[in-house]
């Protein structure tokens, strides 16, 4: 290991026109209409309830410790709670899932980073609303969550695999977090250490023994840990990790304490059944990515910062033995995760289908956390290329260019007719969504766009990593003294990369990433050297070592061709198709410019090289789009469904392709990533 | 129209030494294990409790008549009802799923057939005691299901769109039609012709709308008609026909009848709902095969019975639609019909995926209904093609080749690894099953099988019709004057046919079909002319009108290549995938033969011509078998999992491939139909 950390927030100034655009849509859109929906002022949207819990919790503690009577929630089902058909919400009840409180949390998470980036007193007033909200709703002894204060506290931490209690203190935890570093105040962090103590006095060694049902807690405490100092934090996080998988299954063992009372015989304690949960085996011992994928992702991220905070290397190896399961077996080529809608989880290796992928948003959020701190172990540039291949492709497919709509599923193939009649593809939506019920997409990608400036740069105390090409203004120190950096770039256009010293003098290494999709091939110079070569290091890094002064300027000119790609042999659904992609970006095609039945265009396989770049106008943005000469089957004579085989029929054609995450921009139409060849 | 009929069952004798075995298996597998499954005697195999129940309800039929008690059964839930896991059966309740007496009266209907092949006392008897037990299970006013008999009868035709009773009737008749025409006894006869009374007080016109939720009724009492000449049964069939999918719908309106008892409002009454039950629009409006494949094709012959006895040319003209919508857009090449579990129905056109298929085995069984029935209605050659395609196919691969176990659904590619353990592929086994708790489609298999000699020729007054390549010897009629005649074939090795007019002396014509494998090539002599040409009407027959006299012989060497065939391109899923087919038979490839991976194999697109035909032993058989030059995908070196897309790195290979029938007959393994083409 040899641990970077990300360069604060506060300290990178994303000046990137493509991710600027981005940021200041989720800023501009997204946040505000979260707010509206944390509040139920949407209308024909899904209510959040969020506020409405907090309120109802809030009153539900002050009148059990005025010792007067308050009503329990009634009509609960599963993990939902919603009012009677056409009946208006009762006021003092729970609503919406059992993890409904982590809404409020993430969005708070996302305004602190905005707030970091831009003061806003109008948002900040709003996240402060928020955070009193909160602050009310928390019990006496530090218990914070809406459902069971309403529901019935005394079934508090009886249900930690379904009911997401530890779930929604993560959330809190890294809001709390994030609040702290926006705003100098500690309401909300006070509140997450009170809630993590009551947690504390429960679980932890001698204690209980138990882990969170959908992990985040773990990494959550050690960002708290990291924040107030307090080891204890990091010993939970620790505990969490080490319990699950264990057996006999706290999972099971939580179960079956539910079963007695309940007047039910109990069920064998064996961790095998808790693959979904990832805890069917000890973390340590983990050596495929398996069950609900955001989990396993959340997880994973919360492993790497294990590893990193104790040294520990089964974790390290562990989180390796992760990483390569998913990303040599059970990854998107759009950097997506969770090849079945079956517990939105990852399936078997190599299955990656494309019409029915599951490939959800968070996973693909949670996919950049693993990979940001796999970067933070060690700076292996394969890390940093699937993060990109994440973030520049799944993660804004999450969300329209106009910031008003959502994918929760991003297919890589899709054709509305059929998602709109097949109920195998009810999961998949052929047009982003305005809301979910569930909505969890929105304000992850809210909260991930909106600390983008943590995933470009790491640092060591003598050594700065640049990981993503993402234009932007760094304040950054090396080896104790200040340096101020800028990064010129703009990947939807080409390969090219500078970057300039702006103020400071220090010396140092700063390291620069040779992208994957460069194929290894730079040329580069400096300043005070036009024929600069730099030999990359194994780990896909060239660095530059000297004392850097203000006017220092590095150029770099990474290749970027058109790539046509396909995929391993063993990805069966793949046999015989291609896509293309270009810098980090991966390409679609839509009927919108190929017409449809996009499943009879063939490419052939020189297609790379006879592609042609264009700026295509897409939703009011341009966007780098391909031309390509390719063929399309012809409809044979006849209607029998099985003929003699034989070569196809084609006619000559020219395929438009745009980024893939850019799709269904304008309008409802077929998408494919993957192309069948020309035979 | 010109309408033929089948030649009656006890003048067709099969000596096909393919099909006697088949035939044969089930009279001596598959007919005595039901028997003993009926009567719940099957250590480890769910219980059919058809035995149990009409027990049950002749003691609670004789119990109202005197006036005593009879405990309800308790416990239902939706359409079954079991014991309480680990307690015994109450020998008064109902138990199993609501159309549980199916079962029995398919078994009595196969038992039938096999019955007028060859006499078998131990076995009539038995077929005896369940016609008894049937009997006594009727009610007074001849209404006669065990489930609402135990359940409460008063509920009796409350919900035909899912409790099935008019499907157990259809059944019922269908066996008392053979099992008259077997022994000539009416017994059973009498009880279905008692129940239809009881129907037909309730539902007919001038009386209650109403239509059965899973059609078999239809053809079934066609047929009651046509055994005892009572037009009442015709009428009430073109009733349920003429009612199913008319505004207010009939299942939608005894929805709203059950709902207002519960107290619920009314739902909308409009019949687009019932696309399930193929009730959304009037039976001659209809355009595309849709819902629940079984009822679909049982519909579909029931609709082409209608055509044949009323000439209704609206009738015919949907039938022909329906056949269309199925040949042309919906078939799989195996004969299978049903892309989606989904309902374990039809899916949109062209959507034949081949790992998650349903292609019930009972679908391809009606489709064979079907086809027959619009054989019946003209001799166009793609009628026996379809059928024939079913037959060899699809139906065979539905049963072990020693008869002791079954698919009900038949993937045309299977992996277990997959099957096992992928939740999307759970109605997948890659191994037969011992028996179903919905046990439908074994005895449709041995109904089916058993009555095999109806499917062979169609005549008329002046025309035999020889449909199929079966060996059989017949003893027919042409033009009144009676000829007997002897097919010689086995296209289990090649196309070569003779007929011989083994006694009598006719003037008529003899119909021969052209089969669509054969590519509408043939070669024949005759006994009195070596350079016999004919040449094939458009309907694929080839007709030779002569006075026919004992020593005439007539023979064809239809030519039967190995042939290499592709779907349409519509078909997206098989796209740049090819099979093999030979004759009737489709061709598999088996990873007993050809290891595991079969979706690295490459076929050439020469491959048919290169094909080498021997026979494989397989389970105790010699059956057709090919071997191919082929290719196989090397795995890449290294572990990208997407890389630059490039030729494929091939070995060649033999590959060899089996009858798709004979599937998973020497243990479990991957299976798959379609194979990638050569790139």
């Amino acid at each position: 290991m040899s641990i970077s950390r990300p360069l604060p927030l506060r300290q990178v100034n994303v000046t990137d026109p493509f991710w600027r655009q981005e940021v200041s849509l989720v800023r501009r859109e997204v946040i505000p209409y979260q707010w509206e929906a944390l509040n139920d002022r949407v209308p024909g949207a899904a209510p959040s309830y969020f506020m409405h819990n907090m309120r109802a919790a809030a009153r539900a503690v002050r009148a059990r410790k005025a010792g007067q009577y308050f009503p329990l929630t009634q009509g609960v089902t599963g993990i939902t709670s919603f009012p009677p058909e056409g009946a208006a919400p009762d006021p003092d009840y729970f609503y919406g899932f059992v993890f409904q409180d982590s809404d409020g949390y993430k969005w708070i998470e996302a305004v602190s980073y905005q707030l970091i980036l831009q003061d806003d007193p109008a948002l900040r007033r709003a996240a402060q609303e928020a955070v009193d909200a909160i602050r009310e709703a928390q019990e006496e002894d530090g218990y914070l969550d809406t459902f069971y204060t309403l529901t019935g506290v005394e079934n508090a931490f009886t249900n930690l695999r379904d009911n997401h209690e530890l779930y929604c203190f993560g959330h809190l935890t890294e809001a709390a977090v994030a609040w702290k570093q926006a705003t100098g105040q500690t309401d909300l962090l006070d509140a997450a250490c009170r809630f993590a103590g009551c947690i504390m006095r429960r679980f932890g060694p001698g204690r209980e023994r138990g882990c969170p049902g959908h992990e985040i807690a773990e990494m959550a405490l050690f960002r708290l840990y990291e924040e107030t100092g307090d080891v204890r934090y990091r010993d939970l996080a620790l505990f969490f990790l080490d319990v699950r998988g264990t057996e006999p299954s706290t999972f099971a063992l939580e179960e079956n304490r539910r079963r007695v009372r309940q007047g039910l015989p109990e069920l064998p304690v064996t961790a095998a059944r808790y693959a979904y949960h990832q805890a069917d085996v000890p973390v340590r011992e983990t050596t495929e990515a398996r069950g609900h994928a955001v989990r396993q992702m959340y997880l994973a991220a919360g492993m790497a910062d294990a590893a990193r905070l104790t040294g520990d290397g089964e974790m390290l190896a562990a989180c390796e033995r992760l990483w390569r399961s998913v990303t040599r077996e059970k990854l998107y080529v759009t950097g997506g995760v969770g090849g079945t809608h079956v517990g939105e989880a990852f399936s078997l290796p190599y299955d990656l289908p494309a019409d029915t992928a599951y490939s959800e948003t968070c996973a693909a959020v949670g996919l950049c956390f693993f990979a940001r701190r796999m970067l933070e172990l060690s700076p292996l540039a394969e890390y940093a290329d699937v993060m990109e291949q994440a973030l520049y492709n799944t993660v804004p497919a999450g969300m329209a260019m106009d910031g008003k709509s959502f994918f929760y599923v991003n297919p890589l193939a899709a054709d509305p007719a059929y998602c709109e009649k097949d109920e195998r593809l009810a999961h998949v939506k052929a047009v982003r969504q305005k809301w979910f019920p569930c909505a969890c997409c929105p304000p992850n990608i809210a909260r991930l766009l909106s600390s983008l400036g943590q995933y470009i740069w790491t640092g060591t105390e003598d050594t700065l990593y640049l990981h993503l090409y993402i234009a932007n203004e760094t304040e950054a120190r090396l080896n104790g003294r200040p340096l101020s950096l800028r990064l010129d770039a703009d990947l939807t256009k080409d390969g090219r990369a500078a970057l300039t010293v702006t103020k400071g003098e220090a010396e140092g290494t700063l390291a620069f990433r040779v992208p994957g999709w460069s194929g290894g091939k730079y040329t580069a110079s400096a300043s005070w050297d036009e024929g600069l070569t730099l030999p990359a290091s194994p780990d896909g890094y060239l660095r530059l070592t000297r004392r850097w002064q203000a006017g220092d300027r590095v150029t770099f000119d990474f290749p970027m061709p058109a790539r046509l790609l396909a995929a391993h042999p063993m990805v069966r659904e793949m046999t015989h198709q291609v896509c293309f992609a270009k810098g980090p970006f991966v390409y679609c095609a839509e009927e919108k410019d190929n017409g449809p039945r996009l499943f009879l265009l063939r490419v052939p396989l020189n297609a790379a090289e006879t592609a042609e770049t264009f700026r295509a106008a897409v939703a009011g943005s341009e966007l780098p789009a391909l031309r390509v000469p390719a063929y399309r089957a012809e409809l044979p004579e006849g209607d029998a469904l099985y003929r003699p085989a034989g070569p196809e029929r084609l006619t000559e054609t020219v395929l438009t392709l745009i980024p893939y995450f850019a799709w269904n921009n304008r309008g409802k139409g077929e998408m494919r990533v993957w192309l069948p060849v020309k035979g």
